[in-house]
């Protein structure tokens, strides 16, 4: 069934007017008649099955419970790569659950972004995410950031918990400290995930994440690229985290 | 450190004569120059430390023991997928440790190959992989090939596990089919993971998988599209077998 987010709270019973883009996609791409039915998220990541009626507007008929979410809050920093791995992190990242994703420009970062873009650049990135939220059936879009840089955009965040996925360490076989800190994650808490651009996270950024007691972790053997490494770590917490050893 | 393939066998101590291709990128675009040292995979997967002489040769210096590769053989079933997704799903599958990828024209496949193309599309695949192969570290290439049918395709190989991913299963919550087959896997089993192409497997394809005893296994409560299910897969197959729960 199709979902969409509206920016707005709503309540069983109410009958509401449809945002433009959704009368766009809904009625004018798939169609929709009065009589069908889809999903809707509210502001509130509540999930709703609502019924099509006549005038662009919708009934909502029920509320529906999903547990479609990460237990954890997992928010993702990315050291700048070149463009359109960016919009394939985001992609991808919010299909496999993160919470938020934040982009830094790394020490290391060849791509740069200039100031008078990154509102452009985010925006473009953010409807991705929206886009994705939606065809993954998540109740939470992922905020999409550009926060300049490492040391920034940590100081502007409260976190539980602080890992960087480093090649020297998957290099020196590292392989414990991914699964320990997973272990010690309680629902809710904050999750932040830091990766290098293509060209690695440098001494200092290493130097600086030790100073806010980040964990350096493996995500086993193999050298992963900048745009692939998020992905392993959020499919490694919805393994740990969500998958269950015992049958349901 | 830089990694190539090259397709003997060799010893430690033997003198060679590079590949033209390593030789392109050895010395044509990284300008090697006598002295300098890369990994060389032979044909038997060995790693070996070589050193760059005169002529285009190389001198065998020692053996590496590396562990890199997944535990279990993982061989990807992807239903056919558009072309350029075809090509991120070998790239990425292929960083994250699949021992082989099979794609096969599902019955809901959009995109088609013409037989007469078919040699040509695999062989820029196999190329992909290569690439993605030596930039990961890895000492085992995956073989792409692309297999007809999905009955095709399993009726040609000897596997010990079938896994299939099945949208229905996600919706559902199934949640521990996956973690329960990974650990009744031993070292060197071949597990086969099926995906279909973007329009999901047919109840057809159900039926076949079924008859093959296969295990239909949820990956997390999102709806993952064709190209990110492998990934997740791939991924948590690592994360259950390489990571290890104790401090080494």
């Amino acid at each position: 069934m199709q979902r969409y987010f509206i920016d707005q709270s709503v309540n069983v019973g109410q009958q509401i007017k449809l945002p433009a883009d959704v009368v766009k996609h809904w009625i004018q791409v798939l169609r929709g008649t009065a009589g069908d039915q889809a999903e809707l998220v509210d502001r509130q990541e509540r999930l709703y099955l609502a019924e099509l009626a006549a005038d662009e507007t919708v009934t909502i008929l029920s509320e529906c419970t999903a547990e479609v979410e990460l237990p954890i809050h997992v928010v993702i920093f990315s050291g700048l790569p070149k463009q359109d791995k960016a919009e394939w992190i985001v992609q991808k990242a919010t299909e496999l659950g993160a919470y938020a994703i934040n982009f830094f420009s790394g020490d290391w970062s060849v791509a740069k972004w200039q100031p008078n873009k990154v509102e452009k650049k985010v925006a473009r990135l953010q409807k991705i995410a929206n886009g994705a939220a939606e065809q993954s059936h998540r109740t939470h879009i992922p905020t999409v950031n550009f926060v300049g840089s490492l040391k920034q955009g940590l100081a502007d965040l409260r976190f539980d918990h602080l890992v960087v996925a480093y090649e020297e360490a998957a290099k020196s076989g590292e392989k414990a400290q991914l699964m320990q800190v997973l272990q010690q994650t309680h629902p809710g808490e904050t999750f932040v995930a830091v990766f290098g651009p293509e060209g690695g996270i440098s001494p200092a950024e290493i130097d600086l994440l030790k100073t806010e007691d980040a964990i350096i972790a493996g995500l086993g053997p193999r050298i992963l690229r900048t745009e692939t490494a998020p992905l392993y770590l959020l499919s490694a917490v919805s393994t740990v985290l969500e998958l269950s050893k015992t049958q349901k």
